[in-house]
This record gives C-alpha cells, structure tokens and sequence, in this order.
C-alpha cells in the first residue's frame, strides 16, 4: 500500500528521508552538523569565498508532474542549482531542501525525489544538511538552496565582459523548450520519455564540471548559466558589464534533432535557440586569443560540446543578429518573465 | 492605483525590491556580491563556522493574510529564522528570500515585507544577498534562508545536556499559541492587533542576542529555540542528548494575561505554556552552579525574562511534571507535526 505523508506524519518522514540519506547520500564531512538542530553548520575552508544561490520549483509551473518521474524531478531541481555555482566557477558543498507537500503525497515519491538529489550531489561529495517540510495545500513546491565554494580570486560574474571579447556557449541551448512544446502539444497519454529533446527538459545536465575548470583557468571574463534562455542570459551580461553583442547567425548552435523537430511544427528552430529554455548551459566571454584554450578546456570534458559564436560590442545593451544575407536584425534581450506571462 | 506583480512583472518586481533594499537595508560588506548573478558570494571569516537554517511560512497554514500587516508578516517570518541562528549562539549575516507569489499580490505589500525583513537584519547589519520569485497560482509561500556564524567551538547544540543540568527558558512560551487561538475565535472584523498575546502571535521577538551572549560565556551545555512549543523542544534536547527531564509545575512562567486569558476560555493555562506554540524563546540547560550567571546574562539584556524550570534526568525520553501536590505527571514531549493535524 502507498502510504501519504498525512498517513505518517512529519517526524516520521524525516527519518525516512534521513534513512534515505545515510543509505545513498555523501558522507557528512567531520565537523559539519546535518539535519536534526536548529541549523546546519559547517567550517569553511581558508582561501575559499562562500556562494549561495536558491531556486525553486512549483508543481503545474515549472514541473508537470505526470510528465516527469519523481527521480527525475529531484535530478532536475538540484541542476538548477549546481549549473549557477558552476556558473560562478565553484564546486557545490551542500543543499538545504525546503518542500511544500500536500497531505496525499506518496511518501515513496518524495524518496525517489531525494534519491535524485542525491544522484546529483554525491559526484561533488556534496551533501543534504537542511531544510524545511511543510504541507500546503496548493500546488508542490520544491525550493533548494546550495551552498558552494570557489577560490578566493577564482569566481566569475557576469559584470566582466569587454569590448571585443569572444562569446561561446556550450551544448544547443533551445532544446529544452521545445522538449516542452512538445510535452504540451501532444495527448498526455503519449510516451515521449526518450524524445532527445523531452529528455532535455526532464534530464538537464549543468556544466559545473566545466564551470569550475574555466574559472580555474583565469582565461574567461564572465560566465553565466542560460537558466533564463541564451539571450535572455547574454542579456545580463551585456546589461551588468554595460556592453553589447553581436551573434552570428549561422554559428548558432542547433542539433539535428531541434532542426527536424521545428520543421515539423512549422516554426524556426531560431524561435527555441534565442528564447525562453530551461537548459542549463554556459554562456562564457573570453579574450579572442583565448578562445581556442577555453574550448579545447570544455571539449575535454567530454560531456558537452562548445561554439563561438559571437563577439561583445561596444553599444551598451545592444544585441543583434548578423544574418547570413550580412544584414543585421536587432534582437530584444528580454528574457522569461515569470510574472506577465 | 494598486499594482500588482502581474501589472508590471518579474523584473520591474527586482528593481523596485532592490531600490527598497538599497533604502532602507544594512551596507552589503565589500567583497560580498549580491542579488543580480548566478549565486550569491561572501568571504568567510577565519575563526568562524558557518550556520545554515530556512523556514518556510505558507498562507493560510503559518499566516493569516487578514490578520497580519504584510510588515509584520515580514518581521515574523525573519524573525524565525534569526531565532534559530541565535539558538545556535550565532549572529545572523545574510538571508535569501525566495517568494512563491499570486499575480494579483499588490506590489506595495511585497515591498512592506521587505521592510519587516530589513527591521529585523538591520540591527545585525545583516543582509538580504539573494533569492528567487516565483509564481504560484497556490497560496503565497515565503522561505527563508539565513546564513550566520559563530566563532569556532562556541557553537551551541540540542545533543549535549547532561543528567543533573538545570534548565532554563526565557520569556512566556505559550502566550503566542493562545494568541492564534483568540485571533481563530473572534468575529474577522474584530481589532485584536493591540491584544498582547495576539502581538505575541503576530510580532514574536527572537532572544538572539542573548542566545549569542551564552555561547561566548560557554556556560551553557545545551540550547534550542522553543519553536515547536516548550515541551516538543525539550523533547527534542532530551532525544538528541539521551537523557530525560523533569518540569517543575510551579515554576513553569505564565504570564498574568496568559493566565486571565485561559480562564475566560476555560482552559487550563499550562496547555498553552506546554504545547505546540510559535514563540521564539530559549531553552537552556546548564550545570546548576552556572545558572544564576546564566539568567544574570539574559536579564543584563532587558528585552526578556528568565527562569529555572526543572532539572535534566537520567532516564532518556522521559520527561514528567512534578505537580504543586508532589506527584508526577508523564509528558508526551511529542511537539506539532505539520502533516499529522
């Protein structure tokens, strides 16, 4: 029988959720204090600077809850988190989660959930150490703090770009939102599971790996997640460095997949590349005498690919398009608004 | 007119919430990066652990949006997490807020709350470095996160009471619980705002300062704020410690109005004192010969009183009630489970 979490209580479930951790979680570095006291704490390590970043998750919004399994939903709620410490060019420590529960949640499922948390914190050693559980009555939410660290002198903002620096991006950001188009316009009884580009919404990887050995490097200017769309993203980097851009049209990346998909449902594959996607790739400015190196840096990863493909200009938060006729098409930077949608 | 978040989206929404911090917050340390990258980023400072803790109110369950000022709505929800950094014997140094919000939320009772946040982090020069909004069509969530320190070894925990200590509690657990009870009770159109047990629902007071001034005695063996009622509390120290406790009935603190209060609800003032109740005092065990110079320290304060309530035993779990009459009285120190009820 499938037990709910209003059948056995709070305390019960944290101790399910404790079992779960101890079982397939990261050990607990000595020193540290875990879940059980009125907070976490840790002992930082010298020459290191501390990176918060939180983001949350709600049901019917962010997630469609039957599209998607609830191990999954834990990968991709810790994801999102780990992409913005990577994107800064850390390595996540730990991770705080804060879940809003109706009383009819299976217990079960909110165990697989962890059980993707933890799939994505134990390659880092990272651990659960925190969080909160309350029951709503609206829709699910899922809110996660991570903690990380970078070497002091090491991180990288998005303020940084210059004037004539080189834009490269790894991965096809796009995917994922047409992964979701597509979630949404075909019948809820279809199996998309292993649609390359549904896997790419259910299943994003984060670049921290890559993240963490750029930022190592010194060679890059800024870095940024593209949590909010590549464009959305270059956005903010243009707008807090005080720079511009240029892209170029037939240097974006588009895989095989995306390009098939769009001609199938007759739009440009353009549309998903420049908006809206919850991929999470990086979007990185460099020197142009760098850009082989931060390349060739990612490449070796060997998880992800990466292109140039653009350059940082000079007219403060101006983006346009080179177009392949050598015209130029202005591009609005504006990315998902969660709010006037 | 009124705005909404929908009226004028995400973004505008972060301006207008920086432009208030900018106002009326605490200076953000130099070196610190705050709202506006992938993460957050502060320097740790050498001597120091790192305390972690959130806590998340959702309307209608933790809240009655009719019933509290979006200010004090503010105040309450920071003031709950400072408590458990002060618990720690800790001083609150960031918070990250991240809102689940309605799109017919009004944009002036957001910034009204982030007034009632900075009031609370002002007075530490404590700041507000980060979160995430989001919409829900559910009701409105806050969950908070505060990131605060204390100088290594100081640190304050609920798993080292010791058989023989002497236990202390500030203040009048109970009185918020009774509060909440009254504000239930009454006619919606009733003004209860100056009733003082409501004020003790709707503008708890952490003991912060005093939790960090008994640390850096290190006179205390073991602290916990009384978040999930005095008795759940206790409970918890005695689990996590091994040990159990004995109350003593008489000298357990309830306030003149507390005890008026009871007797017009006919109920017995004790199952407020003991039961689940959203206060933020301490509970302190300590060795009998240290508990004199230990309410010394919190009178010095002069925000809150202080008393010797009992004594922690030898028999784990276990704490009883010596009644006026000199008999004892078994407690279930099960304290409020959020999903059970």
């Amino acid at each position: 029988m499938d037990e709910t979490v209003g059948d056995i209580g709070e305390f019960e479930l944290i101790n399910r959720i404790d079992q779960a951790l101890l079982k397939e979680g990261a050990a607990t570095p000595i020193g540290t204090v875990g879940i059980g006291d009125d907070c976490a704490a840790f002992k930082p390590r010298p020459g290191y600077e501390i990176l918060l970043t939180c983001d949350c998750m709600v049901e019917g919004r962010h997630f469609l809850p039957d599209r998607i399994s609830p191990f999954h939903l834990g990968r991709r709620a810790m994801t999102l988190n780990i992409s913005d410490v990577g994107a800064m060019g850390g390595r996540p420590l730990y991770a705080l989660v804060s879940l809003g529960l109706k009383k009819e949640t299976f217990v079960s499922n909110i165990l697989e959930m962890y059980r993707g948390f933890v799939a994505e914190l134990n390659p880092f050693c990272a651990t659960i150490i925190g969080g909160n559980l309350t029951r709503s009555e609206g829709p699910v939410f899922i809110d996660i703090t991570v903690i990380g660290e970078v070497e002091t002198g090491k991180m990288l903002r998005r303020t940084t770009a210059k004037t004539g620096d080189t834009i490269l991006v790894t991965g096809f950001p796009g995917q994922s939102a047409a992964g979701l188009r597509l979630l949404k316009q075909s019948p809820e009884d279809e199996n998309l599971d292993n649609h390359p580009l549904v896997q790419a919404y259910n299943r994003p990887s984060h670049r921290a790996l890559e993240g963490a050995r750029i930022a190592q490097s010194g060679l890059a200017t800024a870095m940024i997640d593209t949590s909010d769309g590549l464009l959305g993203d270059l956005g903010h980097i243009c707008m807090e460095s005080g720079v511009g851009a240029l892209l170029v049209q037939e240097e974006l990346p588009v895989s095989a997949t995306l390009q098939q998909t769009a001609f199938i449902m007759g739009c440009d594959p353009l549309d998903f590349v420049l908006s809206d996607s919850d991929d999470y790739e990086l979007l990185i400015t460099c020197a142009p005498k760098h850009a082989e190196t931060v390349c060739t840096l990612i490449s070796r990863s060997g998880s992800t690919s990466v292109k140039q493909i653009g350059t940082i200009t000079s007219n403060p938060n101006t983006i346009e398009l080179l177009q392949p006729d050598g015209t130029r098409r202005p591009l609005d930077p504006l990315g998902w608004d969660h709010f006037a949608k």
